[in-house]
């Protein structure tokens, strides 16, 4: 009760702010979206797959997700966009631009949750970019280029939908089942898409003018330091091994500590290890050991064998290169004292994603001429944008979530912070359409 | 094919090994066990639950255990012992004694194995145990006091035999699910036992004069020391805890490396203190972490729990008690920086169970005479003799594993070997019988 009563303070918080007239320091700045009516339909799509500990699962698929997603199609219609669902089940609303022969502005995010997920990551980009549309609508703007706002689908499955959009999606992962229980396939079928005409979703790079997506930081930077909006330098790399160590399985009670092939005691030094080389060198590289198995798992019987996953994240690849590079050499050392095998196992690899320069200054402009602070930083999670980033140049606005706490009931941005960024969306969009 | 034929030479090396005099240093060691007639019982036993890979499946209450007793019944009455089924399951076989009002000379082990275990792990002891008993038949040697050779049931689930028969068996424990599958109640009475009449079974401090059991080391230091014979000192106290480490789980991609709370970095730094804290001390004392278990467990979140468990063995009490303090003071350090808390549960202590020093004294003695080597060691594994420690003084007698290997199909005692354990095993009776 205490959760619902915060938020309907900082609701009407942000309605009364919406009402204050500090955007409009310059005179471009006038136009301005709606903080409240973004809101409102942030708190009509949390009832589709809402929880009763809070937040929602409306994990790609689900009966909720289908729900979620049909009352999406209402407000893009609401915003006088030219509706459809794409083969790849992706919702694309459409505004015609004044000038012949441009290539489109793209705006998109998402609105498919994990399980026991937040109402806030996706959505806000999602309701963002809608906001923005109706906002053109109202005001008669009409941009020279063609608008589209694309609302992907199964984002937090693997990014599916924008992966179909540049071609990635492979006819092996259509058949992978998604947390939904429905294979890719299927779930593609049931959100109304028609996977024999994938091909006709496909974009190639040249295709648009530009994508920009707003959305959550889900880390706690632009919160803890106290600024508005971030404008995002590049969606991170992400490399994913699979480390197994191989000692020797032995009675806990018989076998002296001397003469041990402990493969956990090994797991455990290369766990401190990965941090230690990580947060060695200066930077915003992040190292995760997440997931963890010990063989055979009995408290009276050392490990034989243990099987973890390394994840190392950065802008840069051949820095990634290099931490792996250290980790690895570490590990040998710690093999060789611990007399383990190390071996490493490469799992999947997503290169950096670097947003355009001209963007990112557009988005700062955007936000100083709203007067609104920025910082610039990376993305450490993955978005849509990365795909997007295949077909042309792409800018991401991040706003600031409360304790960096994201994919949990938990994740919450305040109003403002949101009709911020749908602002920097818009004047940024405006920016660009100018080019 | 390679392990049977090793097998076939060792066994044929320990026939011609057994008709070598060497043990006939004095007079009083003229009497000696057949060591080829416990390597054809061995072999026998072998076959009951014996798996394709080797060694054997006798899992207490499955059918292959309780054809392996009927087997080890038949044994026993052909060694002409009065044999019996207690209440609780366990295999009695009675040989009078000459004098009356003595209390009863104990020898004894087990016959039920681990899931996938060996072939020498309990049954060493118990084909030993039942050698003696056939020698003294065959030699026409009555002892003074009775003698009673004990196939303890389900060493392996817990000395369920044993601690029945010291009175320890709760009758919620009759209801905990074996790994046959059944409950031990329904095991109980599967293998010929009577739940109703347990308290039948019970004995009290002082019923018996002595306890021996003969037991391969399961552990690699008679072997790698070459020594013959391993003096038990006493069997281990085992101290077992689950720790639970709260972080704070979140996204391994937006959490900057100095704003986490990583259960599992804190988990590997414990593990590395556990293994620190226990090799700090001189001594035979072990730590192990067998088992862990990290939440949500997905390469892309930083863990937010873990548990794990920590085990402590010794033969002195004070000591595991010092031990834990020194860790659980380490472990607050641990907490405070990592921005964890740490939670210690004590989940089951089987407190140390000395062996007697007269006892120890006369393993040695028959040793010696019999020209072999000897060693003083503690027992790291839990034995019956632990429970019958309980009603009287007991003695231990260890024979070498190759390898210290032990619960695995790999376990191995040389034919040599076995027959000098079950001749010590035979002299130290003697001379406790003349005490």
């Amino acid at each position: 009760m205490m959760k619902i009563n915060r938020r309907q303070f900082n609701y009407a918080l942000a309605v009364a702010l919406s009402s204050v007239p500090f955007r409009s320091v310059h005179s471009q700045t006038t136009v301005h979206v709606s903080g409240s009516r973004i809101m409102d339909h942030l708190f009509a799509l949390a009832e589709f797959g809402k929880n009763p500990q809070g937040g929602a699962s409306r994990v790609a698929y689900s009966d909720a997700d289908k729900q979620g997603r049909e009352y999406v199609l209402g407000l893009m219609r609401a915003a006088k966009l030219n509706v459809s669902i794409d083969a790849a089940g992706n919702l694309i609303g459409r505004r015609r631009g004044s000038a012949g022969g441009l290539l489109p502005l793209l705006l998109g995010s998402h609105v498919d949750t994990v399980p026991e997920g937040g109402n806030y990551d996706g959505v806000v980009g999602s309701l963002g970019a809608i906001e923005v549309a109706q906002t053109l609508a109202e005001n008669n703007i009409r941009l020279r280029h063609p608008l589209e706002v694309v609302i992907f689908q199964n984002e937090e499955g693997g990014l599916i939908g924008s992966r179909a959009m540049d071609g990635e999606l492979t006819d092996k992962e259509l058949d992978l089942v998604s947390r939904s229980g429905k294979t890719i396939r299927e779930g593609i079928k049931f959100i109304g898409g028609d996977v024999s005409k994938l091909s006709e979703v496909r974009r190639r790079k040249g295709d648009i003018a530009a994508y920009l997506e707003l959305h959550i930081e889900q880390g706690g930077t632009l919160d803890s330091e106290k600024i508005n909006i971030g404008v995002v330098e590049g969606i991170v790399g992400i490399n994913w091994w699979d480390v197994t160590i191989e000692g020797f399985a032995n009675h806990a009670g018989t076998t002296a500590m001397n003469n041990r092939q402990d493969a956990l005691l090994a797991a455990a030094r290369f766990i401190e290890t990965v941090n230690r080389v990580v947060t060695s060198v200066p930077g915003r590289q992040v190292g995760t050991v997440g997931r963890i198995n010990a063989l055979p798992g009995a408290p009276n019987v050392i490990p034989g064998k243990v099987v973890l996953s390394l994840e190392l994240r950065d802008l840069d690849a051949a820095k990634i290169n290099m931490l792996f590079e250290r980790i690895k050499a570490e590990a040998e050392k710690i093999a060789a004292e611990s007399k383990t095998k190390f071996n490493f196992k490469e799992i999947n690899v997503n290169i950096p994603a670097p947003t355009d320069p001209k963007i990112r200054s557009l988005i700062s402009d955007a936000a100083h001429d709203l007067g609104l602070t920025t910082k610039s930083l990376p993305s450490g999670a993955g978005h849509d944008a990365q795909d997007m980033a295949r077909l042309g140049p792409v800018g991401m606005i991040f706003v600031p979530s409360v304790g960096g706490i994201s994919h949990s009931p938990r994740e919450f941005s305040r109003p403002e912070d949101i009709a911020n960024g749908a602002n920097v969306l818009l004047h940024t969009l405006l920016k660009l359409d100018r080019l």
